[in-house]
């Protein structure tokens, strides 16, 4: 008759989920309100606007959806495309990919932009295909989780807007360490997750589309297929109709405000500028160590660092001893990476010194490196600060 | 630069979600660990076996999905119901109408079998429609959360085998509160929440298919409509596959993990019992003041306490006082019950003597009965015990 015993702690270094904060963490043990009770209204409205000036946007239709991250992929797919749409998806890694299987499950006519893994899309590339295909839609990744890719997005959107296009991106991986400028770039849909640059657990998708998205959803001549996430009736309970629609997940909502509160108490520029930092050390510490990045040296993530596993050490055993015997979880690779690349994330609360040389430190003892010699390497970009 | 403020605590007595078990609450603040950790992974099989234990089956496919209620429900019409397929639901109330605006969007050919809101149905009206429809799948709502109408299943179940139909049935508000029997029911497809008799926040939709639902989910000829809810995927990630889907919603596979083991603890029967009991004393004290069931006698949901306004009485400003001055939420009428109907929900943890005396005692005031008078009436009920 006793409660479950906790798992052993680990510090959280993969794709996500990274370690809460411990404000967040503590948001989560807040007894539980109704769905409707003006309180909880209160926080949702609360937490909208955080969403908001975390995806720096205007945008009224902006609230998290109650699912994981891909829930909010397939709610951005299910509401902008209606069957025989014609929709572009730049896809260079598993998350392209997968964003491809939902264009097709929404029925849409899918013109797939592929480029190799490890690489960013050139607008030049995106241009042509927008002139050649003349898409309702075109869908990319902004930070590739599988590949450990920037993709820059500065000159898509007006690109989208010149050829009568809405541009839907993925921010999973970027919003809270990487900017995401929904305003500024043109961004007609975006979604993202808890659990990575907002320090939350996973569960809830912010979303936002703008003004445009939110014509074509109401200009949709069919329903869209998923009742759940159809963000027509959503978007009644987030506005003022308050109009049931599901339970709202509650505990997690918490969270998700504590999170984002954090975030914009940080500042976003600061947060932005802690991630590089960080990664800047980690990358010192990795190189001197010999690993690898995949990416090239302008599109790496800050915030996920993708780097090859270096000839004669083994995959899965040696992430096994980095899990058993220092308590840290680092990323196997997806899809063509898989048993080649390693995905260490420094991501939210845990972009900090301390975790950066705790995970260097213990990555020397399992690939047998010179003992500290990462770390000194890390401490060098630190002290030249 | 503080946490934010704690709500004011609310007593839980509306449709779900109920006030989560305080072992439960302390769960969710629980580390969070990665999705694929082996100690997670080890949660999962616990909670699997777990909920195979509540839900009263073997079935091999029997998990929750990651998000509420009503995601449960649309990933049972999903994956179960192709389009052009012939589908029957039951609908006397506004879960079962959800479920025939789901059925609509997955395409099938849909044949609504109605009847009058407070009402359930006889089997002999069930069998004689699934003589005329034959159709591939029969739906319909156990404990409708919108009338507190408790509708039987053992006899449906039977009767979808002799018509080759899949039984496929909505346990949104009986899981945990009244018996639930997959098995000797001869249930092809259940889903529950986590938010009601499991006594967790929301969040998670208990699932679980029965071999023939398995098989029509592999004789699929096309793919499921939504990626997020594909059961042949979800099951490779909670299967011996392991294969990475979504990022489960860790802390609520906590939440619920703890939720189930209390179930488990407690006993089904005795639990079941315990709501019956807590029920009996509760509408004695709602009758003693005046309040009466929409449902019948016969067909009055324990954990969902559907009564009639009393004339006189005004809705809204009641259901405020209710909730600002006692700290009590209940329930308003939903649909055709909309301000004619408060539903006073008594649900997993909050099943208790305390809980009911306290309700009414609280009702007594802001409707002006007579102090005490509806107390006495329960104490009565529970002194005759």
């Amino acid at each position: 008759m006793a409660t479950s015993p906790k798992p052993t702690p680990r510090l959280l270094l993969g794709p996500g989920p990274c370690d809460a904060h411990p404000r967040v963490i503590d948001a989560m043990a807040t007894p539980l309100l109704g769905h409707l009770d003006p309180q909880f209204l209160g926080i949702m409205d609360e937490t909208a606007e955080l969403c908001r000036k975390v995806f720096l946007t205007k945008n009224a239709l902006t609230f998290p959806v109650p699912g994981t991250g891909s829930a909010g992929m397939e709610a951005c797919f299910f509401n902008l495309v209606e069957p025989g749409d014609k929709v572009v998806v730049a896809a260079a890694g598993y998350f392209g990919n997968r964003m491809i299987e939902m264009a097709e499950r929404s029925r849409a006519e899918v013109a797939p932009l592929t480029a190799p893994w490890g690489t960013a899309f050139d607008p030049a590339e995106i241009r042509e295909t927008l002139k050649a295909v003349r898409p309702k839609l075109l869908a990319i990744v902004n930070a590739e989780t599988s590949t450990g890719v920037h993709q820059p997005l500065d000159e898509i959107g007006a690109l989208c807007r010149e050829y009568d296009a809405l541009f839907l991106v993925d921010c999973v991986t970027s919003l809270g360490c990487t900017p995401v400028k929904v305003d500024d770039w043109h961004i007609d849909a975006a979604y993202s997750c808890s659990q990575k640059g907002l320090g939350c657990p996973p569960g809830l998708a912010p979303l936002t589309f703008s003004d445009r998205a939110v014509a074509a959803l109401k200009a949709r001549k069919t329903k869209p297929q998923s009742w759940y996430l159809d963000l027509n009736l959503l978007q009644q309970y987030w506005g003022t109709e308050r109009m049931y629609h599901h339970t709202a997940p509650i505990s997690s909502m918490y969270a998700l405000r504590e999170g984002l509160n954090i975030v914009v108490e940080e500042g976003l520029e600061p947060r932005w500028d802690r991630h590089v930092r960080n990664h800047r050390a980690l990358k010192a510490g990795l190189e001197a160590i010999g690993l690898d990045y995949i990416a090239d040296s302008k599109h790496q993530l800050p915030q996920l660092n993708a780097v090859r596993i270096p000839a004669g050490i083994e995959d899965v055993p040696t992430r096994k001893r980095l899990l058993l015997e220092h308590g840290i979880e680092i990323g196997g690779g997806l899809g063509e990476f898989k048993g080649r690349a390693w995905r260490i994330g420094l991501m939210g609360y845990n972009s900090r010194p301390d975790v950066v040389k705790t995970a260097i430190s213990a990555i020397e003892q399992v690939i047998g490196a010179t003992a500290g010699s990462g770390v000194a390497a890390a401490d060098a970009v630190y002290s030249k600060e």
